[in-house]
Protein backbone atom coordinates (compact mmCIF):
# COMPACT_ATOMS: atom_id res chain seq x y z
CA UNK A 1 0.00 0.00 0.00
CA UNK A 2 2.81 2.12 -0.25
CA UNK A 3 2.21 3.67 -4.38
CA UNK A 4 -1.48 3.92 -3.38
CA UNK A 5 -0.60 6.08 0.46
CA UNK A 6 1.60 8.36 -1.92
CA UNK A 7 -0.84 8.74 -4.71
CA UNK A 8 -3.50 9.88 -2.20
CA UNK A 9 -1.30 12.19 -0.20
CA UNK A 10 -1.63 9.30 3.23
CA UNK A 11 2.41 9.08 2.45
CA UNK A 12 5.02 11.20 2.13
CA UNK A 13 6.93 10.09 -1.05
CA UNK A 14 10.85 10.35 0.39
CA UNK A 15 9.18 8.17 3.52
CA UNK A 16 8.39 5.64 0.51
CA UNK A 17 11.52 5.82 -1.15
CA UNK A 18 13.54 4.77 2.26
CA UNK A 19 11.84 1.67 3.22
CA UNK A 20 14.05 -1.22 3.60
CA UNK A 21 13.47 -4.81 3.43
CA UNK A 22 15.03 -6.76 5.87
CA UNK A 23 18.59 -7.12 3.98
CA UNK A 24 18.58 -3.11 3.50
CA UNK A 25 17.42 -2.80 0.72
CA UNK A 26 15.78 0.38 -0.13
CA UNK A 27 12.72 0.94 -1.72
CA UNK A 28 13.93 4.11 -4.00
CA UNK A 29 17.30 2.28 -5.57
CA UNK A 30 15.50 -0.94 -5.87
CA UNK A 31 12.85 1.37 -8.18
CA UNK A 32 15.43 2.80 -10.39
CA UNK A 33 17.30 -0.78 -10.73
CA UNK A 34 14.87 -2.35 -12.23
CA UNK A 35 13.38 0.72 -14.48
CA UNK A 36 10.08 1.68 -12.79
CA UNK A 37 11.04 5.25 -11.19
CA UNK A 38 9.12 6.89 -13.82
CA UNK A 39 8.76 10.42 -14.69
CA UNK A 40 5.58 11.45 -13.56
CA UNK A 41 4.06 12.97 -10.36
CA UNK A 42 2.36 10.35 -8.02
CA UNK A 43 -0.99 11.66 -7.15
CA UNK A 44 -1.59 14.35 -9.59
CA UNK A 45 -4.11 11.76 -11.86
CA UNK A 46 -7.43 12.90 -11.74
CA UNK A 47 -9.95 10.47 -11.22
CA UNK A 48 -13.37 9.86 -11.56
CA UNK A 49 -13.89 6.71 -9.25
CA UNK A 50 -11.31 3.76 -8.32
CA UNK A 51 -12.56 -0.10 -8.49
CA UNK A 52 -10.40 -2.72 -7.15
CA UNK A 53 -10.50 -6.31 -8.12
CA UNK A 54 -8.92 -8.20 -5.33
CA UNK A 55 -8.91 -12.04 -4.02
CA UNK A 56 -10.78 -11.75 -0.79
CA UNK A 57 -7.37 -13.20 1.05
CA UNK A 58 -10.23 -15.16 3.44
CA UNK A 59 -11.95 -18.23 3.57
CA UNK A 60 -15.77 -16.77 3.63
CA UNK A 61 -16.45 -16.73 0.12
CA UNK A 62 -14.93 -20.08 -1.11
CA UNK A 63 -16.77 -21.17 1.97
CA UNK A 64 -20.19 -20.60 1.40
CA UNK A 65 -19.31 -21.28 -2.55
CA UNK A 66 -19.90 -17.58 -3.93
CA UNK A 67 -18.15 -15.98 -6.13
CA UNK A 68 -18.44 -12.42 -5.85
CA UNK A 69 -17.76 -10.66 -2.85
CA UNK A 70 -19.36 -7.20 -2.86
CA UNK A 71 -16.90 -4.82 -0.60
CA UNK A 72 -18.72 -2.39 1.22
CA UNK A 73 -16.24 -1.23 3.25
CA UNK A 74 -12.93 -2.27 5.54
CA UNK A 75 -11.83 -3.17 8.78
CA UNK A 76 -9.83 -0.71 10.49
CA UNK A 77 -6.40 -1.40 11.76
CA UNK A 78 -3.91 -0.57 14.62
CA UNK A 79 -0.05 -1.83 14.26
CA UNK A 80 1.62 -1.84 17.49
CA UNK A 81 5.16 -2.60 18.50
CA UNK A 82 5.97 -3.94 22.12
CA UNK A 83 9.11 -4.28 23.73
CA UNK A 84 9.72 -6.07 26.88
CA UNK A 85 12.89 -5.92 29.45
CA UNK A 86 13.67 -7.97 31.98
CA UNK A 87 17.34 -9.49 33.17
CA UNK A 88 19.28 -11.84 31.33
CA UNK A 89 20.11 -14.90 33.89
CA UNK A 90 21.51 -18.19 33.76
CA UNK A 91 19.12 -20.94 33.68
CA UNK A 92 20.53 -23.41 35.71
CA UNK A 93 22.08 -20.78 38.56
CA UNK A 94 18.97 -18.08 38.82
CA UNK A 95 16.51 -19.17 41.05
CA UNK A 96 13.14 -18.61 39.88
CA UNK A 97 12.09 -16.22 42.08
CA UNK A 98 14.68 -13.95 41.63
CA UNK A 99 14.20 -14.10 38.00
CA UNK A 100 12.98 -11.06 35.08
CA UNK A 101 12.17 -13.47 32.41
CA UNK A 102 10.53 -11.36 29.70
CA UNK A 103 9.13 -14.69 28.05
CA UNK A 104 6.38 -14.75 30.53
CA UNK A 105 5.45 -11.17 29.97
CA UNK A 106 5.21 -12.24 26.37
CA UNK A 107 3.35 -15.05 26.63
CA UNK A 108 0.89 -13.84 29.02
CA UNK A 109 0.15 -10.76 26.27
CA UNK A 110 -0.41 -13.32 23.81
CA UNK A 111 -2.76 -15.14 25.65
CA UNK A 112 -4.51 -11.96 26.72
CA UNK A 113 -4.53 -9.89 23.88
CA UNK A 114 -6.34 -13.23 22.36
CA UNK A 115 -8.55 -13.80 24.92
CA UNK A 116 -9.41 -9.77 24.12
CA UNK A 117 -10.91 -10.52 21.17
CA UNK A 118 -13.81 -12.63 22.96
CA UNK A 119 -14.07 -9.79 25.68
CA UNK A 120 -15.42 -6.95 22.62
CA UNK A 121 -16.98 -9.19 20.12
CA UNK A 122 -18.28 -8.32 17.16
CA UNK A 123 -15.15 -10.01 14.61
CA UNK A 124 -12.57 -8.22 16.81
CA UNK A 125 -9.39 -9.51 16.00
CA UNK A 126 -5.80 -9.98 17.39
CA UNK A 127 -2.97 -11.54 15.88
CA UNK A 128 0.56 -11.33 17.43
CA UNK A 129 3.11 -12.86 13.89
CA UNK A 130 6.42 -11.43 15.27
CA UNK A 131 8.19 -12.45 18.51
CA UNK A 132 11.91 -12.32 18.93
CA UNK A 133 13.44 -13.04 22.04
CA UNK A 134 17.08 -12.00 23.60
CA UNK A 135 19.36 -13.31 23.37
CA UNK A 136 18.37 -16.41 22.34
CA UNK A 137 20.32 -19.01 23.79
CA UNK A 138 18.56 -22.04 25.39
CA UNK A 139 20.09 -21.73 28.98
CA UNK A 140 19.65 -17.95 29.27
CA UNK A 141 16.64 -16.33 30.43
CA UNK A 142 15.43 -13.90 27.29
CA UNK A 143 16.26 -10.31 28.92
CA UNK A 144 14.59 -8.75 26.11
CA UNK A 145 11.38 -10.03 24.22
CA UNK A 146 10.01 -7.92 20.87
CA UNK A 147 6.57 -8.63 20.00
CA UNK A 148 3.74 -7.12 17.39
CA UNK A 149 0.37 -6.84 18.02
CA UNK A 150 -2.71 -6.09 15.33
CA UNK A 151 -5.50 -5.11 16.21
CA UNK A 152 -8.61 -4.93 13.73
CA UNK A 153 -12.39 -4.24 14.09
CA UNK A 154 -14.94 -2.61 11.72
CA UNK A 155 -15.70 0.34 14.43
CA UNK A 156 -13.61 3.02 15.45
CA UNK A 157 -15.06 3.00 18.68
CA UNK A 158 -14.36 -0.82 19.29
CA UNK A 159 -10.28 -0.23 18.07
CA UNK A 160 -9.91 3.20 20.40
CA UNK A 161 -11.45 0.41 23.47
CA UNK A 162 -8.81 -2.64 22.18
CA UNK A 163 -5.93 0.04 22.30
CA UNK A 164 -6.99 1.14 26.24
CA UNK A 165 -7.59 -2.30 27.44
CA UNK A 166 -4.49 -3.68 25.61
CA UNK A 167 -2.54 -0.75 27.61
CA UNK A 168 -3.91 -1.73 30.73
CA UNK A 169 -3.40 -5.72 30.22
CA UNK A 170 0.57 -4.56 29.47
CA UNK A 171 0.69 -2.29 32.59
CA UNK A 172 -0.85 -5.39 34.80
CA UNK A 173 1.47 -8.10 33.32
CA UNK A 174 4.39 -6.38 33.49
CA UNK A 175 3.77 -5.37 37.37
CA UNK A 176 3.01 -9.05 38.02
CA UNK A 177 6.49 -10.26 36.49
CA UNK A 178 8.92 -7.36 36.86
CA UNK A 179 9.56 -6.22 33.96
CA UNK A 180 10.09 -3.11 31.57
CA UNK A 181 7.84 -2.48 28.81
CA UNK A 182 7.43 0.29 25.75
CA UNK A 183 4.27 -0.39 23.86
CA UNK A 184 3.95 1.99 21.06
CA UNK A 185 1.32 2.13 17.81
CA UNK A 186 3.13 2.43 14.89
CA UNK A 187 0.65 2.97 11.74
CA UNK A 188 -3.19 2.67 12.34
CA UNK A 189 -5.88 2.50 8.79
CA UNK A 190 -8.90 3.48 9.94
CA UNK A 191 -12.37 1.84 9.10
CA UNK A 192 -13.62 2.93 5.45
CA UNK A 193 -17.15 2.99 4.28
CA UNK A 194 -16.55 2.65 0.57
CA UNK A 195 -18.47 5.38 -1.80
CA UNK A 196 -22.17 4.28 -1.96
CA UNK A 197 -22.51 5.16 -5.46
CA UNK A 198 -19.62 3.02 -6.47
CA UNK A 199 -20.81 0.26 -4.27
CA UNK A 200 -24.09 0.36 -5.56
CA UNK A 201 -22.50 -0.06 -9.18
CA UNK A 202 -21.01 -3.09 -8.29
CA UNK A 203 -24.16 -4.86 -6.91
CA UNK A 204 -25.80 -4.16 -10.35
CA UNK A 205 -22.88 -5.31 -12.03
CA UNK A 206 -23.12 -8.14 -9.79
CA UNK A 207 -27.02 -8.51 -10.28
CA UNK A 208 -26.51 -8.13 -14.31
CA UNK A 209 -23.69 -11.67 -14.37
CA UNK A 210 -25.90 -13.76 -12.14
CA UNK A 211 -23.05 -14.95 -10.50
CA UNK A 212 -23.50 -16.19 -6.27
CA UNK A 213 -22.74 -13.44 -4.10
CA UNK A 214 -22.61 -11.87 -0.82
CA UNK A 215 -21.68 -8.10 0.69
CA UNK A 216 -18.85 -8.12 2.96
CA UNK A 217 -16.00 -5.72 4.95
CA UNK A 218 -12.66 -6.32 4.11
CA UNK A 219 -10.62 -7.59 6.52
CA UNK A 220 -7.16 -6.61 5.12
CA UNK A 221 -5.77 -2.78 4.01
CA UNK A 222 -5.66 -2.51 0.54
CA UNK A 223 -4.96 0.27 -1.97
CA UNK A 224 -8.20 1.08 -2.59
CA UNK A 225 -8.61 2.27 1.55
CA UNK A 226 -6.04 4.58 0.83
CA UNK A 227 -7.67 5.78 -3.00
CA UNK A 228 -10.94 6.19 -1.17
CA UNK A 229 -9.46 9.76 0.60
CA UNK A 230 -9.12 11.39 -3.13
CA UNK A 231 -11.35 9.30 -5.28
CA UNK A 232 -15.10 7.24 -4.78
CA UNK A 233 -14.16 4.37 -4.44
CA UNK A 234 -15.42 0.33 -4.56
CA UNK A 235 -14.07 -3.45 -4.06
CA UNK A 236 -14.93 -6.42 -5.85
CA UNK A 237 -13.33 -9.77 -4.17
CA UNK A 238 -13.07 -13.38 -5.99
CA UNK A 239 -12.76 -16.61 -3.72
CA UNK A 240 -8.67 -17.78 -2.86
CA UNK A 241 -7.58 -21.21 -2.15
CA UNK A 242 -7.62 -21.65 1.54
CA UNK A 243 -8.04 -18.03 2.34
CA UNK A 244 -4.15 -18.06 1.60
CA UNK A 245 -2.45 -15.08 0.59
CA UNK A 246 1.15 -13.50 0.38
CA UNK A 247 2.11 -16.65 0.32
CA UNK A 248 3.58 -19.25 -2.85
CA UNK A 249 0.51 -21.71 -2.57
CA UNK A 250 -1.94 -18.56 -2.98
CA UNK A 251 -4.33 -19.82 -5.92
CA UNK A 252 -7.38 -18.41 -7.43
CA UNK A 253 -9.98 -20.59 -10.25
CA UNK A 254 -9.91 -19.44 -13.57
CA UNK A 255 -13.68 -19.07 -13.71
CA UNK A 256 -13.76 -16.72 -10.69
CA UNK A 257 -10.94 -14.52 -12.05
CA UNK A 258 -13.36 -13.87 -15.20
CA UNK A 259 -16.18 -13.85 -13.28
CA UNK A 260 -14.49 -10.78 -11.29
CA UNK A 261 -13.30 -9.23 -14.72
CA UNK A 262 -17.17 -9.66 -15.80
CA UNK A 263 -18.34 -7.81 -12.65
CA UNK A 264 -15.27 -5.33 -12.51
CA UNK A 265 -16.17 -4.51 -16.40
CA UNK A 266 -19.70 -4.27 -15.82
CA UNK A 267 -19.53 -1.55 -12.98
CA UNK A 268 -17.36 0.36 -14.94
CA UNK A 269 -19.81 1.21 -17.21
CA UNK A 270 -22.73 1.41 -15.09
CA UNK A 271 -21.11 4.15 -13.45
CA UNK A 272 -20.28 5.70 -16.21
CA UNK A 273 -24.01 5.49 -17.26
CA UNK A 274 -24.81 6.98 -13.94
CA UNK A 275 -22.07 9.77 -14.20
CA UNK B 1 32.05 -28.73 27.75
CA UNK B 2 32.88 -30.08 24.67
CA UNK B 3 35.85 -30.96 25.14
CA UNK B 4 35.85 -32.55 28.50
CA UNK B 5 33.24 -34.59 27.29
CA UNK B 6 35.44 -36.16 24.83
CA UNK B 7 38.23 -36.29 27.58
CA UNK B 8 36.14 -38.21 29.57
CA UNK B 9 34.19 -40.49 26.91
CA UNK B 10 30.79 -39.25 27.26
CA UNK B 11 30.95 -37.60 23.48
CA UNK B 12 32.77 -38.62 20.55
CA UNK B 13 35.67 -36.92 19.12
CA UNK B 14 34.29 -36.60 15.12
CA UNK B 15 31.03 -35.21 17.20
CA UNK B 16 32.76 -32.91 19.15
CA UNK B 17 34.97 -31.95 15.63
CA UNK B 18 31.73 -31.43 13.54
CA UNK B 19 29.91 -28.76 15.71
CA UNK B 20 28.75 -25.65 14.24
CA UNK B 21 28.14 -22.64 15.03
CA UNK B 22 25.62 -20.16 13.74
CA UNK B 23 27.45 -19.08 10.91
CA UNK B 24 27.96 -22.57 9.91
CA UNK B 25 32.01 -22.82 11.21
CA UNK B 26 33.11 -26.34 11.83
CA UNK B 27 34.49 -26.46 15.49
CA UNK B 28 37.62 -28.54 14.31
CA UNK B 29 38.15 -26.62 11.14
CA UNK B 30 38.36 -23.34 13.52
CA UNK B 31 40.83 -25.37 16.18
CA UNK B 32 43.14 -25.96 12.66
CA UNK B 33 43.10 -22.07 11.65
CA UNK B 34 44.42 -21.22 15.21
CA UNK B 35 47.15 -23.77 15.33
CA UNK B 36 45.02 -25.57 18.38
CA UNK B 37 44.17 -28.93 16.64
CA UNK B 38 46.93 -30.33 19.00
CA UNK B 39 49.04 -33.72 18.80
CA UNK B 40 48.10 -35.54 21.74
CA UNK B 41 45.62 -37.96 22.17
CA UNK B 42 42.06 -36.58 24.24
CA UNK B 43 41.36 -38.68 27.25
CA UNK B 44 44.86 -40.98 27.52
CA UNK B 45 45.91 -38.54 30.25
CA UNK B 46 45.93 -40.40 33.62
CA UNK B 47 44.23 -37.91 36.30
CA UNK B 48 44.56 -38.31 40.13
CA UNK B 49 42.13 -35.85 41.07
CA UNK B 50 40.69 -33.07 39.21
CA UNK B 51 39.67 -29.30 40.99
CA UNK B 52 38.29 -26.94 38.96
CA UNK B 53 38.41 -23.40 40.33
CA UNK B 54 34.80 -21.32 38.80
CA UNK B 55 32.78 -17.85 38.88
CA UNK B 56 29.49 -19.49 40.43
CA UNK B 57 27.34 -17.75 37.54
CA UNK B 58 24.80 -17.15 39.90
CA UNK B 59 23.35 -14.54 42.63
CA UNK B 60 23.93 -16.55 45.77
CA UNK B 61 27.44 -16.26 46.81
CA UNK B 62 27.61 -12.10 46.34
CA UNK B 63 24.09 -12.01 48.18
CA UNK B 64 25.56 -13.24 51.16
CA UNK B 65 29.06 -11.86 50.79
CA UNK B 66 30.69 -15.60 50.89
CA UNK B 67 34.00 -15.98 49.34
CA UNK B 68 33.87 -19.86 48.71
CA UNK B 69 31.76 -21.84 47.01
CA UNK B 70 32.51 -25.87 48.27
CA UNK B 71 30.60 -27.20 45.20
CA UNK B 72 29.13 -30.73 46.47
CA UNK B 73 27.46 -31.71 42.82
CA UNK B 74 25.61 -30.37 40.22
CA UNK B 75 22.23 -29.84 39.21
CA UNK B 76 21.13 -32.21 36.00
CA UNK B 77 19.41 -30.81 33.71
CA UNK B 78 17.73 -32.21 30.28
CA UNK B 79 17.41 -29.75 27.33
CA UNK B 80 14.31 -30.38 24.59
CA UNK B 81 13.20 -28.78 21.41
CA UNK B 82 9.53 -28.01 20.97
CA UNK B 83 8.35 -27.32 17.21
CA UNK B 84 4.40 -26.53 17.45
CA UNK B 85 2.76 -26.17 13.84
CA UNK B 86 -0.51 -24.70 13.08
CA UNK B 87 -1.47 -22.67 9.63
CA UNK B 88 -0.34 -19.28 8.13
CA UNK B 89 -3.38 -17.11 8.09
CA UNK B 90 -3.98 -13.34 7.31
CA UNK B 91 -4.38 -11.39 10.18
CA UNK B 92 -7.49 -9.19 9.02
CA UNK B 93 -9.49 -12.37 7.27
CA UNK B 94 -9.06 -15.11 9.70
CA UNK B 95 -11.93 -15.35 12.08
CA UNK B 96 -10.76 -16.10 15.32
CA UNK B 97 -12.71 -19.94 16.04
CA UNK B 98 -10.79 -20.46 12.42
CA UNK B 99 -7.19 -19.96 13.73
CA UNK B 100 -4.59 -22.62 14.03
CA UNK B 101 -2.17 -20.53 16.00
CA UNK B 102 0.76 -21.52 16.54
CA UNK B 103 1.75 -18.18 18.74
CA UNK B 104 -0.97 -19.04 21.20
CA UNK B 105 0.27 -22.82 22.19
CA UNK B 106 3.80 -21.61 22.56
CA UNK B 107 2.69 -18.98 25.20
CA UNK B 108 0.46 -21.28 26.93
CA UNK B 109 3.46 -23.66 27.08
CA UNK B 110 5.97 -21.04 28.43
CA UNK B 111 3.48 -20.50 31.42
CA UNK B 112 2.87 -24.05 31.86
CA UNK B 113 6.17 -24.81 32.21
CA UNK B 114 7.09 -22.10 34.19
CA UNK B 115 4.31 -23.05 36.80
CA UNK B 116 5.59 -26.80 36.90
CA UNK B 117 8.82 -25.52 38.51
CA UNK B 118 5.77 -24.34 41.84
CA UNK B 119 4.39 -27.73 40.94
CA UNK B 120 7.98 -30.05 41.52
CA UNK B 121 9.39 -27.48 44.19
CA UNK B 122 13.47 -28.10 45.92
CA UNK B 123 14.66 -25.56 43.68
CA UNK B 124 12.97 -26.86 40.28
CA UNK B 125 14.21 -24.52 37.20
CA UNK B 126 12.52 -24.40 33.69
CA UNK B 127 13.43 -21.99 30.95
CA UNK B 128 12.49 -20.94 27.81
CA UNK B 129 15.32 -19.15 25.83
CA UNK B 130 14.65 -19.46 22.04
CA UNK B 131 11.16 -18.60 20.73
CA UNK B 132 11.53 -18.12 16.57
CA UNK B 133 7.69 -17.58 14.82
CA UNK B 134 7.50 -18.19 11.42
CA UNK B 135 6.48 -16.57 9.06
CA UNK B 136 7.90 -13.80 11.20
CA UNK B 137 4.97 -11.22 9.64
CA UNK B 138 3.38 -8.79 11.64
CA UNK B 139 0.20 -9.46 9.40
CA UNK B 140 0.38 -13.19 9.28
CA UNK B 141 -0.74 -15.55 12.00
CA UNK B 142 2.04 -17.96 12.85
CA UNK B 143 2.13 -21.07 11.28
CA UNK B 144 4.97 -22.18 13.18
CA UNK B 145 6.63 -21.43 16.68
CA UNK B 146 10.44 -23.21 17.54
CA UNK B 147 10.97 -23.28 21.35
CA UNK B 148 13.70 -24.60 23.49
CA UNK B 149 12.90 -25.69 27.26
CA UNK B 150 15.53 -26.13 29.76
CA UNK B 151 14.98 -28.18 32.79
CA UNK B 152 16.91 -28.49 36.31
CA UNK B 153 16.69 -30.01 39.27
CA UNK B 154 19.09 -32.01 41.80
CA UNK B 155 17.10 -35.48 41.95
CA UNK B 156 16.60 -37.20 38.58
CA UNK B 157 13.50 -38.36 39.72
CA UNK B 158 12.41 -35.27 40.15
CA UNK B 159 13.67 -34.98 36.43
CA UNK B 160 11.95 -37.75 35.22
CA UNK B 161 8.10 -36.25 36.69
CA UNK B 162 9.11 -33.04 35.20
CA UNK B 163 9.50 -34.67 31.55
CA UNK B 164 6.55 -36.25 31.88
CA UNK B 165 4.52 -33.39 32.75
CA UNK B 166 6.20 -31.47 30.17
CA UNK B 167 5.05 -33.86 27.68
CA UNK B 168 1.51 -34.06 29.21
CA UNK B 169 0.85 -30.50 29.11
CA UNK B 170 2.66 -30.22 25.42
CA UNK B 171 -0.11 -32.52 24.31
CA UNK B 172 -3.15 -30.91 26.19
CA UNK B 173 -2.31 -27.27 25.27
CA UNK B 174 -1.75 -28.68 21.37
CA UNK B 175 -5.10 -30.03 21.92
CA UNK B 176 -6.99 -27.55 22.62
CA UNK B 177 -5.08 -24.90 20.36
CA UNK B 178 -5.55 -27.80 17.62
CA UNK B 179 -2.03 -27.47 16.68
CA UNK B 180 1.11 -30.25 15.94
CA UNK B 181 3.66 -31.18 18.49
CA UNK B 182 7.23 -32.54 17.88
CA UNK B 183 8.69 -32.75 21.70
CA UNK B 184 12.51 -34.29 21.58
CA UNK B 185 14.99 -34.24 24.36
CA UNK B 186 18.32 -33.32 22.67
CA UNK B 187 20.51 -33.42 25.56
CA UNK B 188 20.72 -34.41 29.45
CA UNK B 189 23.42 -33.75 31.87
CA UNK B 190 22.04 -36.54 35.26
CA UNK B 191 22.99 -34.68 38.23
CA UNK B 192 26.01 -35.63 40.03
CA UNK B 193 28.09 -35.72 43.43
CA UNK B 194 31.45 -34.88 43.81
CA UNK B 195 33.79 -36.88 45.22
CA UNK B 196 33.47 -36.90 48.97
CA UNK B 197 37.61 -37.12 49.66
CA UNK B 198 37.60 -33.93 47.31
CA UNK B 199 35.16 -32.38 48.88
CA UNK B 200 36.44 -33.23 51.80
CA UNK B 201 40.33 -31.25 50.67
CA UNK B 202 37.95 -28.15 49.25
CA UNK B 203 36.33 -27.74 52.71
CA UNK B 204 39.62 -28.12 54.83
CA UNK B 205 41.41 -25.96 52.27
CA UNK B 206 38.99 -23.49 52.81
CA UNK B 207 39.07 -23.50 57.03
CA UNK B 208 42.27 -23.02 56.34
CA UNK B 209 41.81 -20.03 54.28
CA UNK B 210 39.49 -18.54 56.59
CA UNK B 211 37.11 -17.04 53.77
CA UNK B 212 33.25 -16.71 54.70
CA UNK B 213 32.22 -19.59 52.57
CA UNK B 214 29.25 -21.80 51.96
CA UNK B 215 27.85 -25.81 50.83
CA UNK B 216 26.61 -25.49 47.06
CA UNK B 217 25.03 -27.70 44.83
CA UNK B 218 25.61 -26.16 40.89
CA UNK B 219 23.47 -24.99 38.72
CA UNK B 220 25.25 -24.78 35.69
CA UNK B 221 27.05 -27.25 34.03
CA UNK B 222 30.70 -27.29 33.84
CA UNK B 223 33.72 -29.37 32.87
CA UNK B 224 34.03 -30.84 36.37
CA UNK B 225 30.48 -32.99 35.48
CA UNK B 226 32.11 -34.96 32.91
CA UNK B 227 35.67 -35.16 34.28
CA UNK B 228 33.90 -36.80 37.41
CA UNK B 229 33.27 -39.80 35.15
CA UNK B 230 36.76 -40.89 34.99
CA UNK B 231 38.59 -38.98 37.82
CA UNK B 232 37.36 -37.90 41.28
CA UNK B 233 36.19 -34.22 41.13
CA UNK B 234 35.35 -31.43 43.66
CA UNK B 235 35.00 -27.70 42.68
CA UNK B 236 35.34 -24.34 43.98
CA UNK B 237 33.24 -21.11 43.61
CA UNK B 238 34.02 -17.80 43.86
CA UNK B 239 30.95 -14.72 43.52
CA UNK B 240 30.77 -12.84 40.93
CA UNK B 241 29.04 -9.78 39.61
CA UNK B 242 25.03 -9.60 39.52
CA UNK B 243 25.32 -13.64 38.64
CA UNK B 244 26.39 -12.46 35.11
CA UNK B 245 27.82 -15.17 33.13
CA UNK B 246 28.06 -15.82 29.44
CA UNK B 247 28.44 -12.24 28.87
CA UNK B 248 30.25 -9.26 28.30
CA UNK B 249 29.51 -7.71 32.06
CA UNK B 250 30.95 -10.42 33.81
CA UNK B 251 33.31 -9.43 36.32
CA UNK B 252 34.98 -11.12 39.13
CA UNK B 253 36.86 -8.76 42.03
CA UNK B 254 40.50 -9.63 42.44
CA UNK B 255 40.19 -10.74 45.95
CA UNK B 256 37.79 -13.05 45.33
CA UNK B 257 40.01 -14.85 42.28
CA UNK B 258 43.23 -14.50 44.67
CA UNK B 259 40.79 -16.30 47.59
CA UNK B 260 39.74 -18.84 45.14
CA UNK B 261 43.30 -19.52 43.72
CA UNK B 262 44.26 -19.83 47.65
CA UNK B 263 41.96 -22.75 48.09
CA UNK B 264 42.45 -24.55 45.15
CA UNK B 265 45.96 -24.72 45.82
CA UNK B 266 45.99 -25.33 49.52
CA UNK B 267 43.33 -28.55 48.24
CA UNK B 268 45.54 -30.18 46.06
CA UNK B 269 48.12 -30.17 48.77
CA UNK B 270 45.60 -31.23 51.43
CA UNK B 271 44.78 -34.21 48.31
CA UNK B 272 48.23 -34.60 48.06
CA UNK B 273 48.54 -35.25 52.01
CA UNK B 274 46.15 -37.53 51.91
CA UNK B 275 47.16 -39.82 49.11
Amino acid sequence: MLGSGVFAGALEKDFALAREDREGNRFGDELARIGYDGQQACGQHELDSYFELHIEQGPVLEAEDRWIGIVEGAQGMRWYDLTLEGDAAHAGTTPMGLRRDASLGAAAIILAANALTREIGDGALATTGVIDAHPGSRNTVPSRVFLTVDLRHTRNEALDRMEARLKQLVAEICEEHRLESSLERIWESAPVRFDPGCVAAVREATRQSGHPFREMISGAGHDAVYVSRVAPTAMIFIPCGGGVSHNESESAEPEHVTAGVEVLLRAVLERDRAG
